[in-house]
């Protein structure tokens, strides 16, 4: 059974550990799989976006845990979140809107803190859900001791994304920058599915206007170029550079595809 | 069965994959848990202040390695403490001694090196103990193969630590800033338990004097405050901010507690 | 059985979690251990550098897998080698060229393109082999579903390495600096078994003649040392400091040692 874990608390000190701790204290033979613990503290959109596009790689009952918790010690609930088999916990602030997109059929739960006598949780911190409730429920369900129907209260629906969803036309497609990789590429939250069947699409980013390609190797070294990324959604590099610092932009940089043959 | 790793050797290099690889090698049903690999070289205090404060979220049997080792190569023992049913290895140079504070029962040993081959340890290099010790100390430890009793040497008490705990009276608690996490707030060695029935508990801090609150939220934006952080210490954060960068303070600064309505 | 990771990739995005989970749902008891990921994009040199050092750390059966690939989604082959009992897969691009050295016996492999199918490896994404191709070839030998021999055709010979192998004569041996630790020390490709018979080796690097020490401790502090370190090849530090910012020199930078007794 495979348990990830995205956050904001960075590697440097044990907080992850910690986490890592209490979820093999419950569930000895887990495996505990770290996606990213760099997502920037007041953006969680980035979380909600990565766990979107990389759930797929994970088999039928992964638990995915994200705990980036600007809120934590208030009164936001806890979301579970079922779909494709998998399970999903964070904070109920935002973060999982982008992974509801296109699954309809997903269901939604908040955890009822009448429960926590029975996960076993005692009195949480004020600040570290992710060591003091996260880890705990993760691996009471992870194990199948309990189910997410057993411990949470249906939910028709969660707190909104903090980034608008791209919008895509027949011909135009706007979304922005939603994280910046560690080679400095720009990753917007543009599906190429939506514009799969252009003929000629273009991308518009700051004062630049570059044609789709297929790899990074199809233009000059220091020049940018645009492609859809390996995780299915339309980016900016820079050959051999980065992205970031030679185009000056960062998250939340509007970013807009058009169809330049419908556009004439 | 769980091994820890805490060191100063970073996550660039393959030093820790190679520690793993030797724990494995010997102990393939391991799970080794990463705490921290960004210890400050020069200040082995963070290690153990972490290992006090991060040992009780896992289970009993639980086996931490830390190697913050400036002087390898040199004559230091190599020391080994049962407490709480867990046990630590470390250098004894200082690292161990906030892990034994309130543990009047804890057993100290040395490492024997006429042990080595029983442990079938081979002529270690001069510079990488946490390879060639501690690796497969740990894995023959973790097994069940051989026992602390029967590789060590009981000694009364270890090397003392490189920072004075903190001093408590019944109005004022004095103690430093022990560590600096992700988030730039400032860790104290200070216990919350220790001035938990007191008043009106206010921290004094560079030039500041702070009330003690429960959670971050209830700064402004900007501002300082001062808590009990989730490990039970007191901490120094700058709410929506960077309290090492806005207060310009580091590791070593003084904090002191008083109550303000004993001190009147 | 293990799985070793060797990346330029970061640990700051998700990519190398998402290639853990393609590993885990094929081959779900590896243990995955993360050699680096903070190989220099363009010096794939420095991650064939450690695998030839490392993989004798790990246990027979180990499987290594080292993706720095800027010729990603070009023609270029996946090599797979077979030598001291373990496997290790890189793009043929050089990058195994430091460990096939002193192994004659070593066997060579390209994957065939021809078995994706039978390896369940379906449409590979142009830019992320390390997640499509990599990352199932390697759970599907580690299991051993399949062999190296089923899946590849056999070849004399790799691409050569980025960098020279260091030339040794009786007198003199000539490397480069193959990589910068975390601790700045200046890693050659000199190695020590090379000149453990000479009589007063000296380092030439930069403008600095250094004697060969026999630990960190041996110099005054912030002074070069010279010695041999614990993965047996010649390595610059400055005590209690940073070689690498204190002698101004980087990867590439030349470095040669003599026997002083043997020159006069």
């Amino acid at each position: 059974m495979i348990i990830t874990l995205t956050t904001d608390f960075g590697l440097r000190d044990p907080f992850v550990g910690v986490m890592k701790g209490r979820i093999l204290e419950r569930a000895p033979a887990a495996s505990v799989v770290d996606l990213s613990h760099d997502i920037l503290a007041h953006w969680p959109a980035e979380a909600g976006f990565w766990l979107a596009h990389c759930h797929q790689y994970f088999p039928a009952g992964t638990l995915h845990v994200a705990v980036v918790d600007p809120g934590v010690g208030t009164a936001r609930a806890i979301a579970m979140v079922e779909l494709a088999d998998q399970v999903f916990l964070a904070p109920d602030n935002g973060l999982l809107a982008p992974v509801l997109v296109g699954h309809p059929r997903a269901r939604c739960w908040h955890l009822e803190p009448s429960q926590f006598s029975r996960l076993g949780i005692g009195r949480a911190s004020a600040t570290f859900h992710g060591r003091d409730i996260f880890a705990p429920l993760a691996a009471e369900l992870a194990t199948g001791r309990v189910t997410v129907a057993e411990v949470g209260r249906s939910v028709d629906e969660l707190v909104p994304g903090w980034v608008d969803e791209a919008i895509v036309t027949a011909e135009q497609a706007s979304g922005v920058v939603i994280t910046i990789d560690h080679f400095g590429n720009l990753i917007s939250n543009i599906e190429g599915a939506a514009i799969e069947r252009w003929v000629e699409p273009h991308v518009y980013v700051g004062a630049l206007v570059l044609p789709l390609r297929r790899t990074y190797g199809e233009a000059k070294p220091g020049t940018a170029l645009a492609l859809i990324n390996s995780f299915g959604v339309v980016e900016i590099a820079v050959a051999e550079g980065r992205a970031s610092d030679v185009l000056g932009l960062s998250r939340g940089a509007p970013i807009v595809v058009r169809d330049s043959v419908r556009k004439r």
